[in-house]
């Protein structure tokens, strides 16, 4: 779905939510009293807390599979898209996977009382400064029900409320989801208030949210670049996402022919609807072996769209506009420049990428180290697909997004991204000279 | 000076400069482009270009203390206040001071490049997260001239490139002391649009900075609160700022009564006006010496304003509104309640604390563990005073300011708050399966 049609939804604002505004800080306000008590919460008890709430998800899998099933019909009846319906649709095996994804984020270490660093000051006093929980998180998604469940377990894990704002075609599931977990959680001792689901589709909501300064403490929008963009340009609350992921590759002339090619394919056709997907690749004028590179993608079907240069390697590649360089096509096309030295596809990078995540396939140390510290994205590769960017394959267990911006999180963001820190200071009477 | 004034300055715009935005956006990309080279150099490149900048600007010491004298003469014509003038007044002890504070800088460690984390995964990529500058940082400053060299610095420091917007009373000091320094800068291999001073004091390009999503990419307002409030309420770039400091200081009923005495003295009335002063006192109501710690702000000079039971302490205390709770005084003012234990005071410091520093004074570790884990400000102190809240006392060095917002830095915040960081990752050939 689009935004479009998620801030037009029509379903009537229910009874006592005739102010956005205040309906958004009144379920702000008991969020973050609820949040004060989830602070004081164990790792252990909030561990278990969540997988109550998995198994509370289970239990109730066919009441939610029925509120699915009218999401379903709606959806059918309204026109949506096969693809859409898609992302809506859950059957007993996609329920089980939230669970087990609610189980998993359970058994991942919690950042909440990490000890970053200390120092003693020569007048005794005792510095630290300790990971602590946000505050309040709002989550802003389309018609995907599964981020219900993955969004309230991270933010929850790490010890932060949540407010969600579901789309409006998934209203039903949203509802059935967010009610069982939220049995399973009460019943461990968690605030009701720490995970709430907004009960109308009024679209004015969103824009309550977004501008809910001091009451929110962080956004993070789950869905298209059209909400990424909305929600980018609107907020008053700070945002962590991703607008745009333009990944380049960059083929160095020492590149070895077989590994470039097969990083080539692997990162644009591996999935090409995905964040991490390359969206340019830049040919060294000197790497021998670029008409196999680009015949492979071709030959794999891909479009190929080049400039005058990479257009003379096959005649199968349509000419590229200005437009091509600063597109995610998140398809089978790719925008192929051939460059002239690693300076060249700095710069080019510099220009057009995304800050997302950009790669070099390259035999030499040197010039990896080089990309490596002057490419200023967010993630930057040596001789891997840029398909890994994401927190999974990083590591981190599960992720909440991927963050383009320069503050407070890049890249991957999972639990450490949902904390912040407070200094404690600790004296034995001391007074300031 | 008042924003109002800082935002009205009658300077005639400059040619050239007529569209605000224009300006801003062509500074802007002239210091992000500066900022690519800057990034290059070395922690020792850095640190001997600050050496130059301190070595010039005292070279430069007769320039500036004359261009000082007529900001001086043209703010006494125009009637600023004495404290005013001594704020915008330099000399050569205080010229001696900034030159000295550049040269702190220059010694601090870098940093930039310092490896955060790293792992490996089971497919052998290896990764790590690499501290990086963050861009082009925004400095919104009032009256005082010192903020033009020492803004510069850390953001030097630390690799940023920095566009500074000062009070239009300054305007002849900080062009002299910038002037100054890029000659230093410059001559010791740091592009000159590395630090780039607004050469007009059109009102408007506030606003146009405070806008410029993706061309700043943070703004730091170093002055009053309308300042601070200005910039928090128009600005779409990230913010770094604390509006208010409204301190508390918590006497337990276990605390040493001496000790407490002491720190109550000391964190209001060791200078009233910092943003560390404590502005309200919780005593206990089973402290058994309230009576004397209030007697002695009394006999200090402090007007204490309390609740019914602070009140019945001393007929010297005058009653206390509810708004005297959310009011940073900087004065020699405090308000006084009296509270039954310890869930009583984390209530009314969760209602009312501004989230910059709150401290305890007790005896008993386990309060004061409590008091530490669940008070959410960005200092929590125990047994000291509230008036250490500051980068140097911290060890930190210097500070850009002290934040009190959520997310990226919280505190005093120095050179490590003027970074970000990009993950690496380095692979031998892997493609995603």
């Amino acid at each position: 779905m689009t935004v479009e049609t998620l801030l037009s939804a029509a379903t009537p604002v229910e009874a006592g939510t005739s102010d956005p505004a205040a309906l958004v800080e009144a379920m702000a306000l008991a969020g973050r009293a609820a949040q004060r008590d989830l602070a004081r919460l164990s790792d252990d008890q909030k561990a278990t807390a969540l997988r109550a709430a998995a198994a509370a998800l289970r239990a109730a899998a066919p009441q939610i599979l029925e509120a699915n099933a009218r999401d379903i019909a709606a959806g059918e009846a309204n026109g949506l898209t096969p693809a859409l319906l898609d992302r809506l649709r859950l059957d007993a095996g996609r329920l089980a996977g939230i669970a087990d994804a609610i189980d998993q984020v359970a058994g991942l270490p919690d950042p909440v009382g990490e000890v970053i660093a200390t120092s003693e000051r020569p007048n005794g006093l005792r510095l630290s400064r300790v990971r602590i929980p946000i505050g309040l998180i709002g989550i802003i998604y389309e018609s995907r029900p599964n981020v219900t469940a993955d969004a309230a377990a991270l933010c929850l894990r790490s010890g932060n409320a949540v407010l969600l704002r579901g789309g409006s075609e998934a209203v039903h599931s949203n509802r059935a989801i967010l009610a069982a977990m939220v049995s399973g959680l009460t019943a461990a001792g968690v605030p009701e208030a720490a995970v709430q689901l907004v009960p109308t589709q009024d679209r004015a909501v969103v824009g309550a949210m977004l501008t809910a300064a001091g009451l929110i403490d962080m956004i993070v929008p789950r869905g298209g670049k059209s909400l990424v963009a909305r929600v980018q340009a609107d907020a008053r609350v700070p945002v962590l996402a991703h607008l745009d992921g333009i990944c380049h590759t960059y083929i160095h002339e020492s590149a070895d022919p077989a590994m470039a090619k097969a990083l080539a394919l692997n990162a644009k056709l591996r999935r090409t609807g995905i964040c991490g997907a390359m969206e340019t690749l830049l040919l060294d004028a000197r790497f021998p072996a670029s008409g196999d590179v680009v015949a492979a993608l071709l030959d794999g079907g891909c479009e190929v769209r080049g400039d005058a240069r990479a257009q003379a390697l096959d005649p199968r590649i349509a000419p590229a506009s200005a437009e091509d360089w600063d597109t995610e096509y998140l398809d089978a096309i790719l925008s192929v420049a051939v460059v002239d030295g690693l300076d060249v596809a700095l710069d080019h990078i510099a220009a057009h990428s995304s800050a997302h995540t950009d790669a070099i396939v390259t035999a030499d140390d040197a010039v990896a180290e080089r990309f490596l510290a002057e490419v200023d994205s967010a993630i930057v590769m040596v001789n891997a697909s840029s398909q890994f960017a994401d927190g999974g394959e990083f590591g981190l267990g599960a992720e909440i997004g991927i963050a383009t911006g320069r503050l407070h999180a890049r890249g991957p963001v999972a639990l450490e991204g949902l904390t912040t820190y407070k200094w404690l200071v600790r004296g034995t009477g001391q007074a300031r000279p």
